[in-house]
C-alpha cells in the first residue's frame, strides 16, 4: 500500500472553461435581462423558471458538435441503490426544458403558451479564447402557435428588445431564413429524399454547415465543403459532402442567390441613407463603406434603388426559382413571404429585419423559419483590425420538439438572446460604462469609537449615500486611503479625536484628489481644495455635493 | 443479443426533488432578489457572480448530512483522454466559491472585501415536502476583517434587509451566538480538548445538533441526546452522546439558560408591548400570547421590566458563569457582548437582535459568531394548526475556509438569506400577491387581417399597455374568450368587419363580466356594462381607464 499522505492543499481556481464576474459585470448584467424581461413581458410573455438539471432523456441529443465527449452535456448518473439511477444533466439551452415543462403542463398551461426564461446553460465543450463552458441565455417562445404571425411577432420583439438595450436601429440587423427553404433546395439537388429522411442525412449536415459558414469563407470556401472538401490555412483539411458537380452547382446557385440579394440591399440601404451590412471578406461592402454612404458602387453589381417591398419581390422570385417543384421549398419561401408581409405592416422593414438565405442555425431541432440577430457596428481590437461580433441572438421553429414526449405535434417558435456578448459589444462601444464608482469611505481614526463609526455610516446610508466602514486593520492611516483608492471611493471621510472634540469632520474629495494631483496648477489646488473640514451636522449635505459634481447617482 | 426495441418516449417530468417556478413565482422572487442587492449594495458591498460548477477539491466536505452520497453534493468527473479529469460538482452554497474566489484573486481584491453574491444552490439530498435539491441563496460576506465590527453590520444588514423586503419589525428576530462558547461549554464538560481537537470529535457534533433541537424537542429531549438517546413518537431510535451525568448536567445548565434568557426577554417585550417569539412546545410563550401582550406570565419565571442593557448584561453574565475557566469559551462571551454594544449603539435592540445560546447552525466550519433570523409571526395551515417558519437566514464567522487554499489565516463572516423560504412566507401572510393580471388580449375575427391585429396589438404596447395578439386557431371565438380567461387577461378587444367598416372596436371588460357574473343586479348589468363600443382612435385611452379602475399598473 502506498505511504499515507498529508493531504495536498486545495487549488484555488475556476474549474477549466469556466469564469467569475465581478462587480459592475454582474450588475450590468442583471439590469439587461430586467431590461429584457420589461419587453417580453409587454409582449405578453409569461416568466418561466426551470432548474439547470433535466434527466438526460428529456434533454435529447440537439447540439451540434455531437462528436463531443457526453454529446456536449454535463452528466452524472442519480446514486440508487439499486444501481440504476436516471441519468442527469445540466441543461445546455432553455428550449429543450421548455418542450418538457409543456408536454407535462400541457392541461394548465394557456395554448398558446408565450413564455421567457432566463438563466445560464451549459455546455460540455473545450473552452477557447472568450468561449466558457457557462453562459447566459435569454429566451422567448411562443408554444401551440402554427401560425407565422408567431414568428412574426418573436421578430419584432426582438427588434424592440436590441434598440431597449442599446442598440440604435441602423447597429443591427434580424436575418431570417427559412429550413424549408435549404431542404428545398437540397430536394432539387437530391440530396434530400422526403420519403426517407436518413437518406444522405450525413451529407446535409455537412452542407449546411459549409451554407453557415459563406460570411467567413466566401464561395470558393463553401463549393470545396459541398464536394471534397476544404484545406485552411493552417492546413487543417475539413472532409466535404462529396456532391456531383451538378449536386453542388445547384446548391451554389442557392449561396450565390444571397450575393444578389446583398447586392440590392446595398442599394436600397444607400438609397436610405443607412449602413450597409459589412462583412470583413466581402470587398465590394467594405469598398461602398470606405466610399461613404450616398456614393455610387465600386464594384459588385449595382441596381437602381428600390423600395423595400421591391427587394423583397426579388429575393423570394429567386429563392422560388431555385427550389423550383419541391413542395417543401415553396412552402418556405410561401412562410418567408407571410413573415415579411406581417412585418412590413407594422413597419419592420428591411433595415431592421431582411430575408437572408445563408442563415442555417446549428441546433438538430429547427423545423421552419429560423431567426438570427447580428450587430452590423465595426468594433477595433488593440491592434486596430476591425472585428465583427457576429451573432447575438439567434432562434427558429421547432415544431417537433415537443412531440418527442407526447406523440402528439405541438407547433413552436423562439428566439434566445446572447446575454454575455452583447454586453461584451456594448462595454466595447462605450455604451456601458466599464468601471463604476465605490461607496464613500469612512476612515477609522480611534479604534475604541467603532461604535460612533458604525453610526455614522448608518447614517451617511439613510440619507441614501452608499458607504462603508473601513474594517481592516486601522492602525496605518495610509492603508485606509488606499483601500479607498482600491474601492474606487468617490469621497473619504475622517473623524480623529481632534475633530470629535470640534464637533467636525473631514472630507476627502478623492475623484477631485486624483484629478488635482495629474493637472492642477498651484492656483485651482488652493481654490478648490480636494480636502475639507465640514461640521459634523452638515455631512450629508456637503457629500451629496461632492457626489453630485461627480454626477454620482445616489441609491 | 435482445431484439431492436423502438426507443421510448421521454418522460416529461422534472427530476426528482427539482421543481418549475411558473410567472409571479419568477417575478417575485426577482424582485425580491433586487431589493436585496439593494440594501447591500449601499452597505458597500460588491456583487459577485461564479460559476455553477467547482472543482470538487475547492468545495471542501463542509455540509451536515456527511453520511448521504456524494457527500450531499452532484459530481462528475471530467472526461480527459488519459482518464485523469478532475471531479467536478455543483456548488452546494456561496460561501464555499467565496473562499476559493478570495484566494484566487487575494493580490487584485481590497482587504476587506465586502461582496455579496446570489443565485441557486444545489443538495444531492433525499427530497421531501417542501424540500428541494435546488434553492436559491442571496449571501452577504466580508473577508479579511477580523473585528466584531464586521459581524455586527452583518447582523444590522440583515435586520435592514428584511424590513426592506416587506417583514416589519417584530416580525422577525435575529438570534446570535458564538460557538465559542459553545466550544467553552464543551471544554468545561470535558468532551473538548484544545490539545487534540479530534478526542471526542463525534460526540461533540451529536451535542451541537442536540442543543440544535432544543425549540423542537424541548430540555428532555436534549437531555436524552447528551446520554444514551432518544427514542421518538414514530419509535425510532437516535444515538446519544453518551455523556456521563456530570457532563450532561453542565451541558443542560447552558441549555437552561436560554429559557432564563428567553424568560426575561419575555418580560422585555410585555414591557414594550412588542410580541414575543413563541415556539409551539413552549407553554410558557404560548400562554403569554393567549393572554395576549400586557397582561401578566401565567406559568415560568417573571421578572420586573428590565432596560435592553440590563437583558444584556444578565445573560452574558450567565453565559460567563457556565464557560467558567474556559478561555475558548470567554472569548467568545466577550465576542458576544461587543457586537451586542456596536449594534445597541445604532439602535439595533433586543427586538431585533438578541444573544441566544442555542443557536448553533449546522455547517462545519463556523468559528466563531454565528446568525440566525427566524420569522416570529404565526401561520395556521389548512388545517388551523399553527406552523413556523422557522430560520429564513443564517450565517456566521468562518475564519479557516480560506486558509484551506493559501495556507494563511484569513478571518471571514457573512450571512446567506433563504430568498424562497422568505418568499413563501410573505405570500402566505398575503404580503405578496400570490396571482396577478395578464396582458390585455387582441382577438382574431378575421384571419386574413392578422397584420392589422398585430399593428393594434403594437400600438397598445407603445402606449405602455401589456399586450397580445391571440395566436390560436381563430375558427372559434369562444376558445378566444376561454384563452383570455386562462391567461387572467383584465380586457379583451374584439375588431371584425362590421366594426372595421364602421371605425369602432368591442372593448370587453373581463374582470368587470366576472363580477357582474357572480354578484351584479339587472339595473348595474344595463348601468355598467362590461363590453361596449369604443371608436377605433379612443381604443388606447378607454383601456387605460378600464384597467386605472382595476387598479392595474402600466409598464
Amino acid at each position: 500500500m502506498a505511504k499515507q499522505k498529508k493531504q495536498p492543499r486545495p487549488r484555488a481556481e475556476t474549474p477549466k472553461g469556466f469564469r467569475d464576474y465581478f462587480g459592475a459585470e454582474v450588475t450590468q448584467r442583471a439590469e439587461m435581462l430586467r431590461t429584457i424581461a420589461g419587453v417580453y413581458h409587454r409582449y405578453g410573455f409569461e416568466a418561466l423558471e426551470t432548474s439547470a438539471v433535466e434527466t438526460v432523456e428529456a434533454l435529447g441529443k440537439f447540439l451540434p458538435d455531437v462528436d463531443r465527449p457526453n454529446d456536449g452535456v454535463f452528466a452524472w448518473r442519480e446514486d440508487e441503490d439499486d444501481g440504476k439511477g436516471d441519468w442527469l444533466a445540466l441543461r445546455y439551452d432553455l428550449t429543450a426544458p421548455l418542450a418538457r415543462v409543456y408536454a407535462q403542463y400541457r392541461n394548465d398551461l394557456p395554448t398558446p403558451y408565450r413564455r421567457y426564461a432566463m438563466g445560464p446553460v451549459w455546455r460540455n465543450e473545450k473552452p477557447g479564447p472568450g468561449r466558457y463552458r457557462q453562459f447566459y441565455q435569454c429566451d422567448a417562445d411562443t408554444v401551440g402557435a402554427a401560425s407565422m404571425a408567431a414568428d412574426a411577432e418573436i421578430c419584432a420583439m426582438l427588434a424592440d428588445t436590441l434598440e431597449e438595450v442599446g442598440i440604435p436601429r441602423g447597429d443591427y440587423l434580424i436575418r431570417v431564413n427559412n429550413r424549408k427553404v435549404l431542404n428545398g433546395v437540397m430536394e432539387v439537388a437530391g440530396v434530400l429524399n422526403p420519403d426517407d429522411p436518413s437518406h444522405m442525412a450525413q451529407e446535409r449536415g455537412i452542407v449546411l454547415r459549409a451554407i453557415d459558414k459563406l460570411d467567413r469563407l466566401g464561395p470558393e470556401g463553401v463549393r470545396a465543403l459541398l464536394g471534397e472538401g476544404r484545406r485552411d490555412e493552417s492546413g487543417d483539411f475539413t472532409q466535404g459532402a462529396g456532391l456531383s458537380d451538378e449536386q453542388a452547382r445547384i446548391v451554389m446557385e442557392f449561396v450565390n442567390a444571397k450575393e444578389k440579394i446583398n447586392s440590392r440591399m446595398h442599394s436600397y440601404w444607400r438609397a436610405k441613407g443607412q449602413p450597409d451590412i459589412v462583412h470583413d471578406n466581402d470587398p465590394t461592402a467594405t469598398a461602398l463603406r470606405a466610399g461613404g454612404v450616398g456614393r455610387s458602387s465600386m464594384g459588385g453589381v449595382d441596381h437602381t434603388p428600390e423600395s423595400s417591398s421591391e427587394v423583397l419581390v426579388h429575393t423570394l422570385s429567386y429563392l422560388n426559382d431555385i427550389v423550383g417543384s419541391s413542395p417543401i421549398g415553396n412552402e418556405g419561401v410561401d412562410e418567408l413571404k407571410s413573415i415579411a408581409d406581417l412585418l412590413g405592416a407594422q413597419g419592420y422593414g428591411p433595415d431592421r429585419i431582411v430575408i437572408d438565405p445563408s442563415v442555417v442555425r446549428g441546433l438538430g431541432y429547427y423545423t421552419g423559419p429560423v431567426y438570427e440577430a447580428e450587430l452590423t457596428f465595426d468594433i477595433y481590437d488593440e491592434k486596430g483590425r476591425r472585428r465583427q461580433f457576429g451573432s447575438v441572438a439567434g432562434g427558429g421553429r421547432y415544431d417537433d420538439l415537443v412531440k418527442r414526449f407526447t406523440g402528439q405535434a405541438v407547433p413552436a417558435t423562439g428566439i434566445s438572446i446572447g446575454v454575455d456578448r452583447l454586453l461584451a459589444a456594448l462595454r466595447e462601444k462605450g455604451r456601458i460604462k466599464a468601471v463604476t464608482h465605490g461607496p464613500v469611505v469612512v476612515t477609522v481614526m480611534d479604534r475604541d469609537r467603532m461604535a460612533d463609526y458604525l453610526a455614522m455610516v448608518a447614517e451617511l446610508r439613510n440619507a441614501g449615500i452608499r458607504a462603508e466602514l473601513y474594517l481592516g486593520n486601522p492602525k496605518n492611516f495610509g492603508n485606509q486611503l488606499k483601500y479607498a483608492d482600491r474601492r474606487r471611493s468617490p469621497a473619504a471621510v475622517i473623524e480623529g479625536g481632534d475633530e470629535k472634540a470640534r464637533g467636525v469632520v473631514q472630507v476627502k474629495d478623492l475623484i477631485l484628489g486624483a484629478q488635482i494631483a495629474e493637472t492642477a496648477t498651484l492656483e485651482e489646488w488652493k481654490e478648490r481644495p480636494s480636502q475639507f473640514e465640514v461640521p459634523r451636522g452638515e455631512l450629508v449635505a456637503r457629500l451629496r455635493e461632492v457626489l453630485a459634481a461627480h454626477g454620482i447617482g445616489q441609491d
